[in-house]
């Protein structure tokens, strides 16, 4: 077998969970296996994906691991949603060291999105946004026919792009990013004060009889579903604003495919991406009827694919 | 002579004036001329191109052409700012019969950061915005290191990212546009409200002094010299609002240059950047070390220069 016919496993590193797959040369996943993130720091990352990567059947001959934050030179500049994270960590090395194969790294939003435009729902466009709606807002860009990470590799920050200055406080310390409005962990905050204020909402009770301890996209996908007046409510906010920070990005780069993904993605379906392509029409600047709105095709499995295309990609073109 | 050693033209297709230049292999503009703009339509365009580039010494082995609009395989999509400019002229055909030499046709904002990449201050960079600070604000874009225009030519319109949705009328239609406070065209509206309704300013006066028709760059930047508080007042704005939509062009793109162009970028110098960059950094979600803002070096060159650049590139790679 050739180096590309290989089996590649992707790694898909996530706040929550680690998951891995082995991915062969036709982006299928042949087998999946996932455990919790450890809090630990990289060490204990580094062990539980060596772990992960064993279980499988096929032995990879390369692996591919996207992670939540800035990666820049195959090193992690900075990952604020894993705890015990600090600056520059080097997670290549010693994970190609444990497992003996090449192993590269991205960041899990351009990964996503990487797996989409090879396997999924970005197919054949060439100037991309990916948009994954989940306790953040992430993004992923293609540009010209290729990905773009920057120059640093902290490309992609749709969340962070400003639609109302001086508006909602954002998790990252400013004002008005769409992520203030969008990010499932602000939308949380804002529902938990207006039902301490008196408003009525399903959200809660439904996160109880669904078991979970967060508002998670299984939630707010059944209390939409439902009708919920609050819910439905901070979900048009959401759709707006980034339907307004999604135009300031066409506007600026001219696409011509974005491409929503994440919890919320999986649960609404194709009707997600109309509801911000209508959302974004308004702000546009020129009309463009090749301009596609698209939900993820490969869903939870974005994040692995990808990783595992990028690490053929590192074998053929290191 | 090489046909890279050759002199090229450059023309920069202004919605006031058309100026063209005769450029060497080393981006000095060897020879100038300039006409206004005729308000007749492509045809009396044409005609005054031809004219300049046959007044000049030089006969250039090509020509390249910058003008105010969406570009997309050689032709001019839309030209909203140049008078009887209906959809999809042909430009660069009728000219290249006309002067027997092969014409290359790019966006007016696009060419100017092209030249200012090759011979002004976006040299060295990788992922650079040019912002031209005009009557309205324009905007170009090298991303991983070669010209970005995005899918249909129209990338870059920086003015149109908005900050503040449902704030500031903007001529494009819609609310909250950077252009809308940073426009000159904007700004001037704003000024002259304000002086109907009696606050004072020598904006006016300093026009009429200056025997101008507009509040043009110069008139701007004498009135800011001379401490008149409502110039300064809608000024502060400007850059306020231009700090915010290039700060979310940084989230996004992760740039490692910004490049300010324009009449005021003329005037004030390297302060207007450095004020820009004051202004964004709140916004910007990593702070980068590496990211540059400078201002313009080929100042009113940019054009010319850049249309040169495009056309000597398009000789050796057509």
């Amino acid at each position: 077998m050739s180096e590309t016919g290989a089996v590649i496993v992707g790694v898909d590193v996530g706040g929550t969970n680690i998951e891995v797959g082995s991915v062969d040369e036709r982006h299928t996943v042949l087998q999946r296996a996932k455990a919790a993130t450890p809090e630990g720091g990289p060490a204990d990352v580094l062990q539980v994906i060596t772990d992960l990567v064993r279980s499988l059947d096929d032995s990879p001959a390369a692996v591919g691991v996207g992670i939540p934050g800035v990666v820049h030179d195959g090193r992690a500049l900075t990952v604020p949603n894993l705890v015990g994270w600090t600056e520059g960590v080097d997670l290549t090395g010693p994970l190609s060291e444990q497992l003996g194969v090449p192993v590269t790294l991205g960041n899990d939003a351009n990964v996503g999105l990487l797996g989409e435009w090879t396997a999924g729902a970005a197919r054949g466009g060439r100037d991309i946004l990916g948009l994954w709606m989940g306790t953040g807002i992430g993004g992923g860009l293609i540009l010209d026919g290729r990905p773009y990470v920057g120059s640093r590799g902290a490309a992609g920050e749709i969340g962070h792009v400003v639609v109302l200055a001086g508006g909602a406080l954002c998790t990252c310390g400013r004002r008005g990013c769409a992520e203030a409005y969008a990010g499932r962990r602000s939308m949380r905050g804002v529902a938990t004060t207006m039902v301490e204020a008196g408003w009525e909402s399903s959200l809660f009770t439904i996160r109880d009889d669904e078991g979970k301890s967060k508002l998670t996209s299984k939630v707010w996908a059944h209390a939409l579903d439902d009708g919920d007046a609050l819910a439905q409510k901070l979900f048009d906010t959401a759709i707006e604003t980034l339907g307004i920070a999604v135009a300031s990005a066409i506007n600026l780069l001219d696409l011509d495919r974005v491409v929503v993904g994440g919890g919320l993605a999986e649960k609404l379906g194709q009707n997600l991406a109309d509801r911000l392509h209508t959302a974004a029409e308004p702000w546009m600047l020129q009309p463009n009827p090749d301009l596609k709105f698209v939900v993820s095709e490969l869903e939870d499995d974005a994040g692995v694919v990808g990783a595992a295309v990028l690490a053929r990609a590192a074998l053929i073109s290191p």
